[in-house]
């Protein structure tokens, strides 16, 4: 049995989960990454808290209040050292530390850049991205974990989920041009990697000009992996973005899903 | 005599020139950071142009019609290999190129990451920065440039330059409030660059954690020095920025100042 257990937050049911967190995506590509094996524990949304409580998980903020601490997955333990550890910053730092011997996700040398890529990526479209997923998200949650997902989220947007970007109205389209032009910004920084893999056109790229991937394609990968899942596979939105640029994100995610990077573990 | 040639915009006069332009900035960083000596051709914004037809550099874009071309500064003239260039990240990826010998200033693999890099910092602060520098900097020229200057900026701007931030408006304080935000982002950046310099509390921290600057760290360099040059040393703006996060933006640009990078030739 592997040593290392992701809580994760529970889409679909306990029968066939679907992971969709991103942040708790980022977590499952660098532990694929790191070649680390792990299993997973399904946590419903309003089961969070309690579930941290429990196994000492600490909150990785505090409410709006600044005295109410916040909980939220991922979380991991690791029964080889006996920790637990919060946020997916957090948790990647320590798999690096704790597993010298497996690659290095993030090189202390890169952390700043990387930091700087992140911030740059959720501008550029991710922020876009979730006025599109949010409400289609939804449908991925049984009856405990919908009610705490629509509250929680309708709080912080101040309207109705299913308000962010209602199909046909202009405020989607203003938001799906803005997420293709988002993705256009982060295309052109992955235009000024040489060399491509193949040197041919349309050839996966990665911002390194490297046959492989570091952690900052596998923060895009994931980003992309997520507004798949929320819009769905079938959507207009996805498919938009997979004609954007002759295919170039289209064969981006097909390379990670190739690579096996999407399985659960 | 030296074979590379920097053709810059004059601020202040002839006999006692002012170096002033960012992207011509980046040059003059690029070229101390290879350790390649040049001299700099003074040219009057009016004179940009005919300058620019007269040795054969091309234009860097078109004007908003679309065929226009439009002719900046910098560009560099190499005797050795009687070439023109014209663009400052053009230029950069010139010397690279032809000057291997040379540290590379941009090596291959980092070209997406600082691509991504320059976009977020100007993103993060140089667009703030520009609204406070856009009337000060003015006084840097004499009749001839300033006429140029002041009604190009104000067609862009669609205000008059002294209406940009007044002293004492809301929209000056909130401009420097937005400033010193994208200055305090920029910094987290640099907080996950490890190790500091000598690791103790307030060093010089550069954004691969190493004691020598990279390309990412010029670039920043030269966005606060332009800033210093457009508003004044002896600014409220400029002090503003030294002050913040315990001096942190000083104590960096005091490195670059002390190791000669501002040195003009």
């Amino acid at each position: 049995m592997a040593d290392l257990v992701l809580y994760d937050i529970l889409g679909g049911d306990s029968t066939a989960p679907i992971a969709w967190a991103p942040n708790v995506w980022i977590v499952r590509y660098a532990l694929h990454f790191k070649g680390l094996k792990y299993i997973t524990e399904w946590v419903e949304f309003p089961d969070i808290e309690s579930t941290c409580k429990k196994i000492g998980a600490g909150p990785t903020r505090y409410k709006d209040d600044g005295i109410t601490p916040h909980y939220t997955l991922p979380v991991m333990y690791d029964a080889s050292t006996s920790t637990v550890i919060s946020d997916s910053t957090a948790i990647i730092a320590y798999l690096d530390k704790t597993y010298p011997q497996h690659p290095r996700v993030i090189p202390p040398e890169m952390g700043g850049l990387y930091a700087a890529f992140q911030d740059t990526v959720d501008e550029a479209f991710a922020k876009k991205a979730y006025r599109l997923t949010v409400y289609p998200t939804a449908r991925l949650f049984g009856e405990r974990g919908l009610e705490y997902y629509t509250r929680t989220r309708e709080a912080v947007l101040g309207m109705k989920l299913e308000e962010a970007a209602p199909p046909g109205s202009k405020a989607r389209e203003k938001t799906m041009q803005e997420l293709e032009d988002g993705l256009r910004r982060v295309a052109g920084w992955y235009d000024k990697a040489r060399p491509r893999v193949d040197g041919g056109e349309g050839s996966v790229v990665f911002i390194h000009g490297t046959q492989s991937p570091c952690f900052a394609d596998l923060f895009v990968a994931v980003r992309l992996l997520w507004l798949k899942i929320g819009v769905g596979e079938g959507s207009e939105v996805w498919s938009r973005v997979l004609k954007l640029d002759q295919g170039r994100w289209a064969k981006f995610v097909e390379w990670f899903a190739s690579e096996g990077y999407n399985v659960g573990q």
